[in-house]
């Protein structure tokens, strides 16, 4: 070891403990956010969003000139299109934001929702109650608007938050960050109830996934190694779903018309998205009939067919499929396809490779489309409609932080309610345990 | 380093290693059961509680024999006398553990309950149903009981489990396991649904805590070492609680009665239990009226008393309180008192010391109730009832495989619910997403 290196190894160890330092101190800020913001009312949390979306608006300029100069960074480094694309915030974008700002603030309140309430032999009566998690942190990548979409969502559940974007969107979040600061101060908030990590140092990651004191849950929004990274390292619960390997099932009694629509839609609506399918199972009775037609509707809209060897006997354009293809998420125009003996063959596919996203049968029979909604464990069973429904907006949530596809805690698309948790609470009058 | 030591490296290494491969076995072989378990109906389920408990009170002599064994080897051990009284498995016991799995068989089956199922715009109709988390690891120590309390919760909810026993109670546990596999078979569910690991080595800890394709939850139960060992260990989530550290606070507007009924009892009804009350709080203006009769009951009850200066100087007989008794929990006949200038005050120092098990507020003041009860952020908060309420039992769950102190999850007593997770689930009549 030279002297040279030496130094250096010192200075970065130097950064690293100085970045820890940091991030320990907006821990303990987002800890004593967190207390305040639990007791904040409907309504004082309900102008914190409209007072965001106000600043929003009016500091379009700042917003403007701060994404200039992310996007120059990025041309500069060499970003690609869609990485540029990604990270441009125009008017539209903007007024994207605003709007999301102003629907979260009509959703209903989840915090204090008292459940279940019910007396006990002993006298007492017993309950639960809705309460914010604490601190939440979210990572996410290039995508300016998610520090609006997270922050707000975090701020309407009651939950303090540490934000750390993409360094590539840094200067735009740092603009961003000051509009929710603003906000906060405007109704009297803490303004370090939403903080957004200033430095780009990935240290600062690390430190913000190993601080169970100061922070109580972990959303990683991005891709599948970025996921994966926070996953393996954290101390703290992670709300996460790494791939979304979805299908559907036809059966052979499963209405023809219903079938072709949904097999169609559930792969073409959107290619890059986690709830589209990938891999379409289809009982043998019915392949002949089903697989002409929709193979003839897929290759109008350019997707590539990979099937299994009965599926290539019917379809003989279509690729051969490998043991990779069954577990691969493509986001992609690719379709694999199976030919399955029945559903029972189809659920023993899926319990081997789903990602326990989301998974659809079309059946019209009644036993089948009862035992497949109970024995498929993913985090949504659809009988008879697109997997494209699985979603947070679909199912009413009025917005969506992610999809979870762990069991512990939130399953699926997760909003508001994912971002609590439920105490007890005992209301006596004066008991004691005999 | 030498030959003898490198060969014994060795040995430990090779035994480590094929634990390991035993313990992937046997996560394999519980992945398998999970399904079957999943979808196994309440019927069938009650059936091998009740055969279970038939087979305990048919080999009651192996079981004797067994525990005779584990016994014998404590004593030449020199476990002390009250671990050998928690390992003795006595005929009362094997009685306690019947009625035990004949009550899990009475509770309601949480599987497959569907809630919230609505009608969305897009015409799909969305809900949830409560689905079982997969495979449950167990690892606790010496009461042999626990292997029948914890294979019948995770049965009825069903979950397959692997249990992990202390070294002390083996015999005991393997001669309890092949009643369970007996009471299994009997009614056609797979043995393999209740595993209990035959081996006292330590590395089947490390294994079965580190396997999240083969285990979904881990539930420590015994010493806090123990469940800090495994929560900073474990790859998989851990239902858990660490120290209970419970708050009672006096409030100026308590009712007399209600205050000195509920301080002695939170404190005194059992000491060694995690609900029990450890510091008191009291409102400064009725602590003069408060201390003196409470002092007097306790000393009956022989509990040694550590105040602070203000309790000192109305209780001179109590010793000083020490920043550490703030943060302790005795599980003992010992009890920290201090005195706060109000609820807000009382507020700061549970927020401070509390471990977010319970705590409790005595007053007949309506909107100090309302505000407690919204702030304080503990597993359980009780008004005007003793803290000793905070149990499963209590609280109507007919069962309690622990008490979680995380937010996330399971929160506070544990019940057949707690061992269940909710999927998504929606009814469609051919929709697509448009």
């Amino acid at each position: 070891m030279n002297s040279v290196s030496a130094t250096e190894r010192e200075q970065e160890s130097n950064e690293a403990s100085s970045t820890c330092v940091t991030m320990q101190a907006m821990g303990r800020a987002a800890r004593a956010a967190a207390r305040l913001m639990a007791r904040a009312d409907t309504g004082i949390k309900n102008a914190a969003l409209k007072a965001i979306a106000a600043e929003l608006d009016r500091q379009r300029p700042q917003l403007a000139a701060a994404n200039a100069q992310d996007m120059q960074n990025g041309r500069d480094n060499g970003l690609d299109a869609a990485l540029l694309d990604r990270l441009e915030l125009t008017d539209p974008r903007i007024d994207g934001m605003i709007d999301g700002l102003n629907q979260i603030a009509e959703l209903p309140d989840p915090v204090g929702e008292i459940s279940d309430l019910k007396y006990r032999p002993s006298g007492i009566q017993v309950g639960k109650m809705r309460v914010p998690l604490g601190v939440v942190g979210i990572i996410y990548e290039s995508r300016p608007n998610v520090t609006i979409d997270a922050a707000s969502l975090c701020l309407k559940s009651g939950n303090a938050t540490i934000l750390r974007g993409g360094s590539e969107a840094l200067h735009s979040n740092r603009a961003i960050a000051a509009c929710i600061a603003a906000g906060l101060k405007q109704v009297g908030l803490p303004e370090t109830a939403v903080q957004v990590v200033g430095t780009t140092d990935r240290a600062a990651v690390g430190a913000l996934i190993t601080m169970p004191e100061y922070v109580d849950v972990i959303v990683p929004r991005g891709g599948k190694g970025l996921i994966e990274r926070i996953s393996n390292d954290a101390r703290v619960p992670v709300i996460k779903h790494l791939d979304g390997i979805c299908h559907v099932y036809l059966d052979d009694r499963a209405d023809t018309e219903k079938a072709f629509n949904i097999a169609l839609n559930a792969k073409t609506h959107r290619y890059g998205v986690c709830n589209a399918m990938e891999t379409l199972l289809v009982a043998e009775p019915v392949a002949a009939e089903f697989l002409p037609r929709l193979a003839a509707a897929y290759a109008e809209k350019g997707v590539e067919l990979r099937g299994c060897e009965k599926t290539r006997a019917i379809l003989p354009q279509a690729l051969p499929a490998s043991e990779e293809d069954w577990g691969t998420e493509y986001l992609a125009p690719v379709l694999s396809i199976r030919v399955v003996a029945d559903m029972d063959g189809a659920m023993e596919h899926i319990a081997r490779y789903s990602s326990g996203h989301t998974e659809a049968i079309v059946t019209e029979d009644y036993s089948r489309a009862r035992r497949f909604m109970a024995e498929v464990d993913s985090s949504s069973v659809i009988v008879n409609a697109s997997t494209r429904f699985a979603d947070g907006f679909e199912y009413g949530l009025g917005a969506e932080i992610g999809i979870s596809t762990d069991k512990i805690h939130a399953r699926g698309p997760v909003g508001l309610e994912g971002l609590t948790s439920q105490k007890w609470i005992v209301f006596g009058d004066g008991q004691i345990r005999q």
